[in-house]
């Protein structure tokens, strides 16, 4: 996917994440052909133990006029030691042409040398049907006489590949019923296994997949969260859990669904992509509900309004603080946090009034429940103990002639005691890679002494974005921090025209929320 | 959706973005229930003149045990002016007694009412089943009858909604066929007219509405770009471009299709969300290949790897600079600059190798065109003229005990001449609401009298990323900056530790770049 790149080490951890989840395949890239990937078979061999996953080795059928034992690529799918080889081959005619420069003939024979070589290498081997719904409606006999190649050569699979991604699901039902009828002319029904490929192009890459599970495919390939080239792949992700509450198939081994929130968002983290809050299932908006009008019929029967239980798929229901919603959504969010507002009205009304305003100008809490909570616990009992509180800050960065920049910070804050009271003031300087990291830094050092704990909490990430009424730089802007202390993490937000007022912000409450927790 | 919010200026921008698209209705909010809403239903009838789109006001059929002619929420919808009206019914039964604690029999009467009374108000009503496929798998007789009653009353059309999109197109089909089936019993064909809203909850949110429409629905609901609640609404471009380029429907007037990209895009930045990269059709990303293998196959006949000509929906074929890609990529990807890399293989080497050492770094080219152009300049002619080279630059953010922040920056450049050298040295200071602004502001106040034109490039975005390995706010920082002439917007990338220090390097390249167009 534009944008996305993996280290070798980032796959390592993505195949283990996968493995867990219980594919039965794991296609890790073109040994041969990319050296990170021939880089990521060898040390794969040696490190992964999976469970239940077998690795796949993706390649190309051998050169054109060779033989699969001549053929270096070949070979190198070979030397990668994978249990599994997925060939990509030509199944569109205008591509053997065009692309590929050699005849219909040797094509197949291609495929024929290239499935029977892996086969003696002890190898399963898949054939990708490259282009083949593109070619099967362009000539569907020479379309037909591929996947019957590939299959009579002892394929464990042809998968059919919407390439360019331009179908939509009736086309799928038809060309897969057609090209089933086809083979069944020549084939007995359980020689003919096929899989199916989709891309996003029409948008319909999840449910081209699950219709041509419907028309009798019983492999599929998908991407985690859909990452892939243009629009995306079928997101393996939402096929899985198609597959499995819609047409009630057991896809996964036992306690694989529930860890299909966990190992997205894991994936997406090592990707160093935030994760699709609006993914199906999976997404942390997927089963999030505007309380509003359905506050209290939501309570009454959260079932009436989910397609399926949260818990099914490793995710839950969340109640959601927006200017619509007002005060039911509130004490809803109140309750999720162990707090009755029910009982206390005025708090209910303040917390609300407040939250408002500040969404108006621009803070979210919607993804910032640890500043949310802060802001509820304040109105209701006073606040949580606050460690401490700021008098001034500066922050300097200094770019020299040399083209060095240094970042330094000086923070001076009150430190609060046992009960609440600001008893020492403190100032302390310290250095960064960024003036956010310096004035973390010396807030910490300020606070190390009295907090020993500030050492177990660490950033695990920081977002700014810029918001609305923008003209660039000098715009509101919106900073989301991210902390854990290798238990939780919780996510404060700080709103700000200074980007830097803005960190701080966050930062702070960030660091009192930890400080709290226990 | 979670996280987005339009003010009333925002939404008469969106609907007359829609209308230039040219969709027959803009449904464009609850006017009564929202008091935003209100306000824009009164300003778009005094202020927005459609040239085909009809709006449309949302909300219930009246309460139980009322008039619609009583029902202070039915007549906030009528005084809203609007022609047409789109009112929510229940077709489950379930909903019937839990959500509205009434009888199946007053709920058939309140649609009626609701329906006849809009009639009589010379209002098209539409009637929204919410939760229909529910509905009809738990009770078909009485859904049906909800969809027949409300034809019978006058209804414009029926609207089946899968208001928790829990369904997959096979489900769509099935239910819409036999839903036919049943109301023929009653209707003559032309009086079944039924519409689709789907929710993404399966990813099947477009299929399915495609599913609808071959089923025999004359109507359809959709959100731009899909933004709604949860994983979000059917994409009613991605909808729109499927109906008429994979079904061969004339949905939009002439033009409208060209205009699907901009109005995407148009309707994401008043949002203020990034325009979805990899959404179908309309994504930056949708028809971009890695040049890689194949790149030559591609030069060749680019329709074999496009879906469609992106020109059909006012986006363009892009080829992607990536680690993957080298040298062929690099060399189309300088044809699309005009710079004919081919014949200087030299630069083409020079140029491959220093891409991948800044790729490798966490510098991105993909999404800054303009760092790579000047990129790229820099080793074919000797760059372009650089209008300016820093000397130094510091930056001062103060928070002061009452809370006020300022930020300063200085800044110290050599102003170059005509020949490209520097003739001049000049420091220059200004504050700013934040560190990037003070910097952009001084930078500028020190090139002013020089290069006057700079006052006509404005930042139009300001975009911050932290990159992988990242430990928090000390990680390697990626900024993001598109700058705009009021003619054309173009895209730079920094990359630094330090996030003033990755500013700046976009800023000056932005500016440099924008000050050598023309």
């Amino acid at each position: 996917m534009e944008g996305l790149r993996y280290s070798v080490a980032d796959k390592l951890a993505v195949a283990e994440l996968l493995d867990e989840l219980g594919v039965d395949y794991i296609e890790g890239g073109w040994p041969g052909a990319i050296p990170s990937d021939t880089e990521f078979f060898a040390r794969a061999a040696d490190e992964l133990n999976f469970k239940h996953a077998k690795l796949v080795a993706f390649g190309m059928t051998r050169r054109a006029a060779s033989t699969a034992a001549e053929d270096p690529g070949f070979q190198a799918l070979l030397d990668s030691r994978a249990p599994v080889l997925c060939l990509v081959a030509k199944s569109d005619m205008r591509h053997v042409h065009q692309a590929l420069r050699t005849t219909p003939e040797e094509n197949l024979a291609m495929i024929t040398d290239s499935v029977r070589t892996g086969r003696e290498q002890d190898r399963q081997v898949f054939i990708d049907c490259e282009h083949f719904f593109d070619g099967f409606r362009h000539d569907p006999v020479y379309a037909t006489l591929v996947v019957k190649t590939a299959l009579e050569a002892g394929a464990e699979a042809v998968v059919l590949c919407d390439t360019n991604g331009g179908r939509i699901p009736s086309d799928i039902t038809a060309a897969i019923t057609d090209l089933r009828a086809r083979l069944a002319a020549d084939l007995p029904p359980e020689r003919i296994r096929l899989g199916m490929h989709a891309q996003n192009d029409t948008g319909c890459a999840v449910a081209n997949t699950i219709a041509a599970v419907e028309a009798g495919v019983m492999h599929v390939q998908g991407t985690a969260n859909g990452y892939g080239e243009r629009p995306g792949n079928a997101n393996l992700f939402t096929v899985i859990a198609n597959l499995e509450t819609k047409l009630g198939m057991k896809v996964l081994p036992d306690g694989g669904m529930e860890q299909l929130t966990r190992v997205s968002h894991a994936i997406a983290e090592i990707a160093n992509m935030a994760p699709d809050e609006h993914a199906p299932y999976t997404g942390h908006a997927a089963f999030a509900h505007k309380a509003g009008i359905h506050a209290s019929a939501i309570k009454a029967d959260p079932a009436l309004y989910n397609h399926i239980e949260p818990e099914r798929v490793g995710n839950d229901m969340r109640i959601l603080v927006t200017e619509m919603a007002g005060r039911a959504s509130v004490e809803l969010k109140g309750r999720e946090l162990g707090i009755d507002l029910a009982g206390d009205k005025d708090a209910l009304d303040r917390i609300t009034k407040r939250v408002k305003e500040l969404e108006s100008k621009g803070w979210s809490f919607e993804a910032a429940d640890a500043s949310f909570e802060l802001l509820v616990r304040d109105e209701v009992e006073g606040g949580l103990p606050r460690p401490f509180t700021l008098d001034t800050y500066r922050v300097i960065v200094d770019h020299d002639p040399n083209g060095a920049t240094v970042a330094e910070a000086t923070v001076r804050v009150y430190i609060h005691g046992e009960h609440g009271e600001a008893d020492e003031h403190r100032i302390s300087t310290a250095q960064g890679n960024g003036p956010v990291n310096a004035l973390d830094a010396a807030l910490r050092s300020a606070l190390a002494e009295r907090h020993p704990r500030l050492a177990e909490l660490t950033l695990s990430d920081f977002k700014v974005r810029i918001l609305a009424g923008s003209t660039g730089t000098d715009a509101v802007t919106r900073v989301l921090i991210s902390m854990s202390d290798g238990e939780a993490e919780w996510t404060t937000v700080g709103v700000a025209p200074n980007l830097i007022e803005a960190s701080w912000n966050a930062l702070a409450d960030g660091l009192a929320y930890g400080l709290n927790r226990r």
